[in-house]
């Protein structure tokens, strides 16, 4: 399926780019649901964002909703995939393979998306020559810029302590990565034209605990918009 | 140490007090690295965010920085401790005790932190009875409710798969949980005055690939506001 889709270096917000995943994956729960069409408007219950915000990110791409038919599941989902570019394999480097390394490693979700943990690195010399669920030997963190270079990896888990974060990035970056997946609670410095997204359940859980203040006026709580959340429009 | 914050009624943005942890992340990093004040500049610096953002997120809650003297740096860590009701204990529930479960409950990052694991739950009989590393007991799934209401606990951790996110979410809701941390890859539907913010790491890593296209073109790919990545601005 080609399609005509603005070129890449037209200015999309990258919250768009960061709701679209969002979208994908309300469109395959619908799509196991049996929901072969569905309407912008029960899309939007789906997944908790305006209709009118979904019509209005989807139309930097181009039109593909049928006036008064609604949009089709199969096709939207594939065209979701090929803006996000992940028709396709990207192989992933994971630095760190202590408990939330192997954990990752582990994690079905990536197998089972487009997503492929190719190698993996620690510094722990009981670690290394150990493997993963899916057979993926551990290398040494000394080896990252080599091996992630070689293999022509583009993308990079951080799943290091605090202060092995900035190191392993570098090495990461050495060896080609412009996108990374950080895992440690700590700002990375990267150069320009790389891509990092965090993760921090702790800094997530105390931004809910400013809401919880008070007991006594629940009614002051006010409501989240849950896309916001996820992607933090 | 009181300050004369303005009431929670007051609409500050979600995306100033999503950036607070990130903040005070960073300003515990500098403490530790030996800084005890700290000019905006440094400090935006450090966190990637611009020094007139901090100032001006900062200034929702009052008059922080000396004027060229910067920032006292555990005076900022307290008041930010304060904001966030994190200088105090959070108890929280944890339903699901499979392997993600498991590593959420061994994370040392929550006890180190304000949050307290202080119920687990999961529907497998084989883990119910089970303990985490901490010493916390598995209780059945259909405890849920009851549990929570009776420990009073306000924030849940939803670790298991998707068919069962949205059910273990009702009943966390109907025990008296107000803020959830969501790991399971669906939009959970809450109702008005409950606070969802959700971990997806497939959705972050399709976020990226976006940006990886031009394989041949890589002065095309932007860069990021690092804290962008973090709390969406």
């Amino acid at each position: 399926m080609e399609r005509d889709f603005p070129s890449k270096g037209q200015a999309i917000p990258d919250i768009v780019i960061r709701r679209l995943p969002i979208y994908r994956r309300g469109l395959r729960y619908l799509l196991r649901q049996g929901h072969a069409t569905i309407s912008s408007n029960d899309l939007a219950r789906e997944i908790g964002v305006s209709a009118a915000q979904i019509r209005r990110d989807l139309s930097y791409f181009g039109r593909f909703g049928k006036q008064g038919k609604g949009y089709d599941v199969p096709t939207l989902i594939e065209a979701i995939q090929q803006i996000l570019n992940i028709d396709r394999r990207w192989d992933v480097a994971l630095a760190g393979f202590g408990h939330l390394g192997q954990a990752i490693a582990d994690y079905r979700g990536f197998e089972a998306s487009s997503f492929h943990i190719a190698a993996i690195f620690d510094r722990s010399r009981e670690l290394i020559g150990a493997r993963s669920a899916h057979g993926v030997k551990v290398d040494p963190e000394s080896e990252i810029a080599r091996i992630v270079g070689e293999l022509g990896i583009r993308m990079g888990i951080v799943a290091v302590p605090v202060d092995q974060a900035q190191s392993v990035t570098d090495e990461l970056l050495a060896g080609g990565v412009q996108a990374i997946l950080n895992y440690a609670p700590v700002t990375l410095r990267v150069p320009d034209g790389v891509w990092v997204r965090e993760i921090d359940p702790i800094s997530l859980m105390q931004s809910m605990t400013y809401y919880l203040d008070d007991v006594d006026a629940p009614d002051r709580i006010k409501s989240p918009d849950s896309i916001a959340d996820v992607a933090g429009s």
